[in-house]
């Protein structure tokens, strides 16, 4: 059986640390590291809704994704600097602002938005999974800050993927580069799968392995969750 | 029950059209409709490779998607005046790309690469699924228009709705809007899942509804797959 | 005297045919073909003016032009991903806009505008004056759907070249490559020129072989009036 | 009869006068006030050529054409911090490119680019006949400049318009605006046409007026080529 | 010692011309030259101001500044038709914009934009300081024909710089191409210094020398003021 | 005497700390804290240059900055999403480019380009100074990794004010919004100025004034001077 880096087992998560209210100026924030993933995640709360959403006296959320430069081994160029982002980028936020909707009761915000922005400032695989876990508390805290009783409950992602046919938990960039299938799964605690997107960009996926995928991607979560709660208690 | 427009099913799909060869400047070409929905798909091959892969002998095949104007009840603008596309059409052309390329031995293509084109004539809701079943015919052609011995299989697409707690084939527009979750499946035939991407802007799904979800888009995606066949027949 | 493709007289055009409604969400909309060049064409009202017609009761048409990528034997990119219009599209598209603003009485309009849309489907010579022919249809079918009694008259266009020193009626794609002299020609029906655009790329053009190009313009011209008239009434 | 401004009669040119090598920095240029109308025009050669002529030997000759912000009595807002052109900016240097393209024998180019810049530091109508006949003498001087022995002849650049049933020579701002239909009309020197631009934004035009409107096109053209050939021979 | 160009000693400014309302569609208008140094300025007002002054009954003054193509010796490609401006222009005219509006008094203006435009003619260095010197004369006369009463004092600034260890006042380009240091300097006349920027892109600067060059960059201001009072008296 | 916030004397920095090597994938990084300011610095080296050193042995520096959203109180709008970075953004990352060639030997680069990333995390004025601050360590680290003998020096930068008639060093955001005068002053160790910007958008400067402001400036300079050192040696 191939080994992994670190000696991690198939089915464990790489160490997870989050920095909550790493950036004082905004009204939610947190440093998450996943591995030698780290994203910085904000959130900032405006009185203002999109033009579709005027006089319904519901809210918005809406996030964006970038990686800083230096994050990536070469050098990755900056969207601003090249005049728009990269299909890549534009996809990742989507699933942000999809995924973090369902963390949110849309009808308690009374036309304001929630603006998310997450930053890699290190990538190593699994970026929009650990971008996705660690604004969610910068969400919760946007909304605590601006007393918003809004907060529906806690939304956390991860990947799972086959490796040479095997299953394996939070692939990192070299695994996640020789995978034959990806999966990320989004979950909404204690209710059901808010996004699933499986790509087999090596070999077409049986349908019997995607149970399992399903399952090993709900144990991680579950426990994803749990660092989200310690967050929140203060260590 | 709530009784569907036209009288369908819930388990079924919505009249299938396809028009091969629709336009003789391209290599490959279908005109498909689904119901109201009507995509014009074209292939076209040129002897150049993205910069990753000079010199590797491989090819690509790379998608591009868009709605014509006059295709929605309301006019959609033009992304050309507008100087970018919009972040649903990138996601849904890298979607029909990835789909796409699993229809197609790289390997064999020799530093050539593939381009797809879908444009959307008229749009009633599943206007992705369809481009990709379209496109599939196209790329077929092309293939053979170059002499390339390089298609690997049959790919074809369905979304699968919950509407009212009840799952629905091949959803329209107005179907689509009111819908919980929506899941876009897409096959290689003889081989499993290419994609599979589930959105639950209503309400998080729980995961024994996935399966059946699952096992609906199959019946269906068998029956596009006749459809293919049979245009390549001739009729 | 060299033969024309087809075996066409160099006073002839090619067949024409013109399919109307083609596009269900649009208010009016024609599908024309002439030879193998073939342009989808729709029209939609907006109940909206330009900033420079507030509160003058005035309406306005505007139109934009675009060729889909597999309509020409090489593929042409898609302006939306290059982020604009190239400078050919541009000057198209203004010259579409300004005939068809002939055919309307824009004072009866009451500050709605006309958007018409042409979309080249395939190419071969003579896209602008087909698009301007058919798009016509288009536009007389939104008014009647929005009840604006504001049609003013018919508007068609064709282009006539001299290739070899020998006039020709509607040239095609090859015979506009060889062209001296290209003319374009646009008529309100009982009225007279709307716009006359020639250039002489190849050689300049002695005034007296300008009169007879007109002349051949004209008769080219009420032949397509026929064609119009006869789409509205149904065959 | 209607006076126009300035006491002009119908059929004269506004006054005329050429300013030859106002630039220093250029190979050719020239500064033409025709009225209070004014381009500076200057004419550049570069040792390249567009893709599409690599290896033929020939060359090419393109235009740029810009308002200044200051030039018109309302302020242009610049193209520059727009981030594009406006389609009357495209349409018009693309006409100014064809027109110039015929003063040169582009065969004896060897592979060298003209570029031409049309810059209009005054308008009062006819910015772009003005721009065209200065602009040829920049060119003359550019060739000049570098030993191309390849000026073929001299072009220049009116309009006549429709101005109350009546026919006018040479249309300044207030004039143009007025006008039922505007006619730009370019001529090569003992060759004849090169460009017919006519547009009946008022009213379409009958063809017998056509027929005087280009023999006063003729007319005033004569003229400013006697003003080309003065800057050559003069101060 | 080496010998400046024209034989100019270093504490010399170039010959100085002002050719005050050079164009007369603008509220005020100056061509300035500094030897080969040519910039056409033109101020224009607008009942306007950025949101950021809304019912502050302040006024604002912005800037721009751009080079026509033909103004340098090797053309230089238009912002325009590259879709977005330089940094160098950016920053140059930010300094321009920056400097001028010291020049104003902005609370006497209730909400109006005073919009300043600096087009080089022809470029021979200097070309920033000719335009804040020359556009204070347009910005003075476009206050004057509004009957605005808030022209605070003139702004007139120079370049010193050291090339061979030796100070020299207004570089030309061949000049500044050779510096080791190169000090901008932007004075308010009687009040002193509303701008000081001062790049080492060769050598560094000890303290000693910038003061040096401050005095004599006062000098050359003190000179230019004269040139404005006399463009103001005069012919 | 107005208090400063946090007791802070006039003539004092605020907290520093610089958390070297704090991006493993880039080859320098350093986080910088001067008071709430923070920026992240990284510097990574390509084996390639600009067009206009092709062939001269010599390499490049260049640099880039950006203000991630949640940085400022207001939440700043992302750059990439906007098209194009603002002119602030762009007058700051050329004065951070130009600054830190001074620090490194080009000549010694053999055609590699050093590119320098600061992203500022948190703001609180004086972002610029500090983003040259910590970049010189992050540089300094990228010609290590790189075995590059090119670091000629440390270059750091602060910015001085004068606040209702006081000098004061290192202004938080708070006092640069009230004062009359701003100089950004860099230093290079034991050489001299590399670059002076003074800006006085409130009341010009009289010349006295400056040359105390430039006193102070260094001995701010010092000081980070020895923070950089410390940073080096591991604390």
């Amino acid at each position: 059986m191939p080994q992994r880096s670190g000696g991690r087992h198939t089915r464990e998560l790489r160490p997870v640390k989050i920095q909550r209210k790493f950036v004082s100026n905004s009204a939610g924030s947190a440093l998450i590291s996943i591995g030698n993933t780290r994203v910085l995640c904000t959130a900032n709360i405006e009185a203002t809704v999109p033009q579709f959403l005027r006089d319904t006296k519901q809210g918005w959320l809406t996030a964006e994704y970038s990686m800083l430069p230096g994050a990536t081994s070469t050098r990755t160029p900056r969207e601003s600097t090249q005049g728009k982002q990269s299909g890549r980028t534009i996809e990742i936020q989507r699933l942000i602002g999809r995924s973090l909707r369902q963390a949110v009761d849309l009808q308690r915000l009374s036309e304001h938005t929630i603006r998310v922005d997450c930053d890699v400032i290190q990538a190593d695989g699994g970026t929009r999974t650990a971008a996705i876990t660690g604004a969610c508390i910068a969400v919760y805290d946007a909304l605590d800050s601006w007393n918003f009783n809004a907060f529906r409950g806690w939304v956390a992602a991860i990947s799972v993927g086959i490796v040479h046919r095997e299953l394996r938990l939070d692939l990192n960039y070299e695994e996640d580069a020789m995978a034959d299938t990806d999966l990320n799964v989004v979950v909404l605690q204690n209710h059901g799968y808010v996004e699933i997107q499986g790509t087999a960009e090596g070999a077409p996926l049986p349908s019997e392995r995607l149970h399992e995928m399903l399952a090993l991607a709900q144990e991680g979560i579950e426990t994803l969750f749990s660092f989200q709660h310690r967050a929140l208690e203060g260590t």
